[in-house]
């Protein structure tokens, strides 16, 4: 396997680190025995958890005002992937990327062996029906699967079903929906019209779905509609996955929700009806900020976790979600706010497996509401660093990603090799 | 059929404003002609149009820091009837009252004569188990259908069911359960267990239904419970709904979402997959404000007409909702905000009844969405009021309601007959 | 004067609709007139009541996800003064233009040659630190006005003064500035230092302002920065203007606070500290989502008209609001939102001058809330189309300024004229 | 000084704790020497650090659904100082008690010694013009500082008086503001009349002011005023304190913001403009809440103390907070929650202090968003726990406050001596 950073930097930057590590992961593994945990046993979860990359992640994003890129900006997809295996080489927490199409195509042999190459492989297919491509038949101005025109609706449909065939052949085993569809003004399109043409539509794509492959939508409330959107909340996307049949799932981006919404009860009630898809994990303040995970409320990704955890110790039936990033890096290097991101989920994922559930449960039972909370935030509060650090050491990753990333000069590199790319605004304000 | 506003009062108001009203009408059903519409038509649908008054709502509300009564408060159900007679004799707009048990237990023959002097009818019951009633054996402060103790869920059962005997003996058709359960700290409920108890309570009230009753299920996002609550929003509300069966539904209460929800899209999703049950009337700016209806965002009330008018036209399946208003008058008379609130859902349905939905199927067709929305516009901004004011008259009610009652002095009469009630804070801040 | 629309298609128009217009016109004025008020001199006012355009919303606006430019977008300023002259011609509404710097440079007489051929006037300037120009030498990526370095705050000095300098020519007496200063993670600026290096820089634009011109400062609450915002309210704006001086006002945009927020109070606060510098109109369900003025919320924009009417009714010092429309038409033709947004601004207008406010003082200093809140809506739901169009006509504009313009076929012949835009995405999602 | 929990049961409990603690504290101080703390300096802050009790925080608070109070009520105020002398005994973080008046009017001497006897002091004293006393001249319905009658306004201003009165001689050194005044509907009042009402009204009272002392004004942005409430926002507030005079200041409630708001740019702001006055604490995820400090959204807990340690270490001028806990606990023993929510508020501040603040000042001048918000981080996620116990225990509190409060019984106690308290629901819904 081939490594994009160089292995003996990372090695000697590890070789500074790892004797505190270790001092640190033995005290906490003496503070947890204490509470009857065994250290070893949470690293190894950890070690086994992944996140998939989306491939637009590794570009700097931006807003309808600007977009400031930054250096060494990848061209295509290949630099995409290159990207994707300096976070993976460094994490060792996320072993596959997630394409757009067709934003991503490629000679799909040219994929495999670009992916093969750092051992990453491919996590579900994204359509993408919100904008326009070059030289498209008909435009998405006013909607894709749930357009008023039959014309348009097809080719959105006949969109989707590329992108299936095209995941096949790459090995991925999902395909994720997310539409622009909607209306910006009151009476612009009939509610139940738009949503019957949206079934429909979706039964065409589910229809052509392998056996062994899942359909996530994925709701989300506004943006780029503002006044409505066509799957706006999980109550629509839970009817469309009932409608549709046992292989379809709602897709949770923690971004695309209300003001002031419990994310975490939602989670909640849709491992509990069967139809948890999966996750775009990112973290906002106002809307759809797409910050990284965990940075503006950590405490709830840890609730999220929190029910991901009970669901996994119940061995809720058909639980299996997909974890995946979702963000927009406007001012951090993406590559390290991925890194990041993909430790912080870690954390989240490795807080939640700390929480006294037998305890919890008899709290939870009494009524004693103080000592319920209080049981989730004493392992909430525990600081896992030792046990998430460990895990990238073990796996040949590094104990500091962002240090290891800085000393070896990636992003100098690719900025030599890659030519810069030209930011502005379209006027759009 | 009893009087309690004197009938001579009401007549002579109304002589002085007929003319005027006369005139208006007859211009207003100049310029509807122009667009096609029959004032007449209209003014008949508005007239068969009524919205059921909550018991509780004759009486000052407060909020937890304070209730300021005000002169003449009902003492009990028989003042609560009285005052309601009063509203549907002003406005001939409320033919029905709502109870909420246990406040409005009495002997059945007196309700249903007291009720039945005034011509009257008694809509949904509503069962209390969101606090504690005197001397009531197991407490609700952790929760009622959903609580961990199972005698607390079979009090909370058997409360329902004695709702429903209860309403059987006056003519009710329909029962409305909204519960406080919740909770207020992260933890504290397991919500996957709350849940599947809540379910279990239900079914037992769903299965003591009869044949010719609907149950309604009622989502709120927060308050009493400040972290989560058992039913939180449309989704977990319809999936109660499609678990229970054919005879439940849900209730919409405007002010029981998140800031910015578009409520007239939950109201078409509802209405598209057969289960929406009706409705409780407010109007809010920050939560559950229970403000008089339309006082906030006429616009908004306007829309879900829009949505209901569409499914009454289309004879959309099973589609019957029920109306009521529910608010809380902290700094009105009980009485003038009820007519008035009245009123202003009829003035919601009439404008929504004028919108030119051939006109509007072609702008949605062809993505017009400038004509679509003017078209809902020039409906909204018609002054529907003397179609409003002749289908009182025609009715055998008062042109302006607020002024024939002020004129009536009623609330003076009642202050002296009723002792003064006493407000104050129990110190809740 | 110079007409881009031929006036023979706005006379035909207008005199198929002048006969139902003088008809409705005269009934209300009597409707009016038993109000007390006489409707002419509403319409007076009306036709002195003027809104900008701003340069940049004549163009399709977009999302981050996707721009769908429409048939003959303006290729440049000059382009763009014609499609706002056509908006004046037809409106009688939009006197004036407002120009972006950089996007609408130009030689300076060229400007005013082009504006005058058609009548139009400059309103206030606006800089642009919030985008990258060509060739710039510092970025903005980390901010402009408040940037950490030096270097970078001077530039954006320097271009705002620069804009002043285009503005004194052209005859605009104001400065906006919006910035999109802030950040995107706890602890990426420190609040106080930004905000000071921000002062010190406005202090140095104010110090350059003509004595004749204003400086306005705009407030928004995030995006696009998704943590924090430099000028994020309007408690920040207001020491803004406290700190500069006497020439420095607030700028409004409706769209730029958090969810809920009574924005009319807002306004009658800065009106009383004497800081109300002027308005962007726009209107928005979620966030900044600048739909057309009065499409969301009629009511809002009517309570906002209400704060207006009641300071110039009483005179308030210094009270002289500037009006500008700021939105961004994604799936209508712009010319076409932005007349009706026109309108929609008048509309407010002109119901708010129908305020009883003897009536409404009565009520207010009685405690009587419901006649009080009755008394706006009784103004609010008085359908003053009749008077809008009669204001227009008489203006020499167009009755239904759309109609108008469709019948004109304005939009096929710049179609004709400019060469299609190429719209897509920059994979910014 | 008098305890009135039993010496004797703190003392085992902390013995059993004492090893593993010194043990963690040791390891705690190792690591944090590694980053150039000294361990002892932190402790030695949080020893130093108070937080005051609010007198009716020790009762079961309520909606205005229901309350349900708990065993052993507090019965008055005598009550209510020993149940404030339990939470400084266990946790020495609470050494004041904040009274409201008139709820705590009583004797002065008797209050004096009843305080004095468990060591207490007197923190800032509240007025109540929210909720009409009993045989009150003048009814607060319609507002108290700000309503429309003179009358009702001096008779605030005089209850304000008042409560300085008491206070002086009870030693508190501030007075605190919040009233509840504002409107439910649109036109209810003149915003501007109303406040100029109000302002004039605070006049009256800060002119009565002692030198010494500080008048606190509380702003809120609705409830239990729906429409609008006279001091909404910090905007409002720093006006008011601005226009009062030096002696006036702000007090931030961290749930009296709109959704999605920047609290701790406020708090900045405000601490810039030097009008921070200080804070109640508490938490919240919906409005105003009121749930324990920290159990929602600790991290914004953190983010708010970030800002004030920022300013203690840089001595910002004036800079003097007074903190305060105001919550209401409705499903937990308040005792409880009130030791755990102090105890929270100093882990906040002792997070905070961690922060390496030269190395974030570097990070944010040269713009690495990633570095400087994983600079709060790394501080944030330090389990401190070690330091807080041991200050308790150094101070002579109780390791862990609960299990020690829990183990001497002390509910219990009072529930045998003080009669059960009666809940139940005023029948406001």
């Amino acid at each position: 396997m081939e490594h994009v950073i160089d292995k003996t930097v990372v090695e000697k930057d590890n070789a500074a680190r790892e004797g505190n590590l270790r001092r640190d992961y033995d005290t906490l593994g003496e503070q947890l025995e204490r509470r009857g945990i065994k250290i070893d046993a949470i690293r190894d979860k950890v070690q086994n958890f992944g996140v998939a990359i989306p491939s637009w992640g590794v570009g700097t994003g931006g807003t309808r005002f600007a977009r400031f890129p930054g250096a060494g900006e990848p061209r295509d997809i290949f630099d995409k992937i290159e990207d994707c295996a300096v976070i993976n080489e460094l994490t060792k927490a996320t072993p596959s990327v997630s394409l757009h199409i067709p934003w991503d195509k490629a000679d799909a042999n040219r994929l495999k062996q670009a992916a093969s190459r750092f051992g990453l492989g491919f996590d579900a297919m994204n359509s993408n029906t919100f904008s326009d491509a070059k030289d498209q038949a008909r435009s998405y101005k006013y909607g894709s699967l749930s357009h008023a025109d039959a014309g348009t609706r097809q080719q959105a449909i006949e969109h989707n079903l590329e992108c299936i065939e095209i995941g096949r052949t790459l090995g991925s085993k999902a395909l994720t929906v997310w539409i622009g569809d909607g209306s910006n003004f009151p009476g612009q399109v009939n509610f139940a019209s738009a949503f019957e043409r949206y079934l429909h539509s979706m039964r065409e794509i589910y229809a052509a779905l392998p056996d062994d492959w899942r359909l996530f939508s994925e709701h989300k409330m506004y943006e780029p509609a503002f006044y409505s959107t066509v799957v706006q909340d999980w109550g629509t996307n839970y009817i469309i996955a009932k409608e549709l049949g046992p292989k379809a799932f709602c897709l949770v981006d923690l971004g695309h929700h209300a003001p002031n919404v419990n994310i975490e009860m939602i989670v909640s009630r849709l491992i509990q009806f069967k139809k948890l898809g999966g996750f775009h994990f990112n973290d906002s303040k106002y809307g759809d900020d797409d910050l990284d995970a965990g940075s503006i409320d950590p405490y709830r990704l840890f609730l999220v976790f929190n029910e991901l955890v009970d669901a996994e110790l119940n061995h809720a039936e058909g639980f299996n979600p997909a974890h995946m990033l979702d963000q927009s890096h406007n001012v951090t290097d993406p590559i390290e706010s991925l890194m990041l991101s993909a430790v912080e989920v870690q954390r989240a994922y490795a807080t939640a497996l700390l929480v006294d559930r037998k305890a919890l449960e008899g709290f939870q039972d009494a009524n004693d509401a103080l000592m319920a909370t209080q049981t989730l935030k004493a392992a909430y509060r525990t600081d896992v660093e030792p046990i998430l650090a460990m895990a990238r050491l073990k796996s040949g990753g590094a104990i500091d990603p962002v240090a290891a990333y800085r000393a070896a000069g990636h992003r100098a590199k690719v900025a030599a090799a890659r030519p810069a790319a030209v930011g502005g605004s379209g006027g759009i304000v």
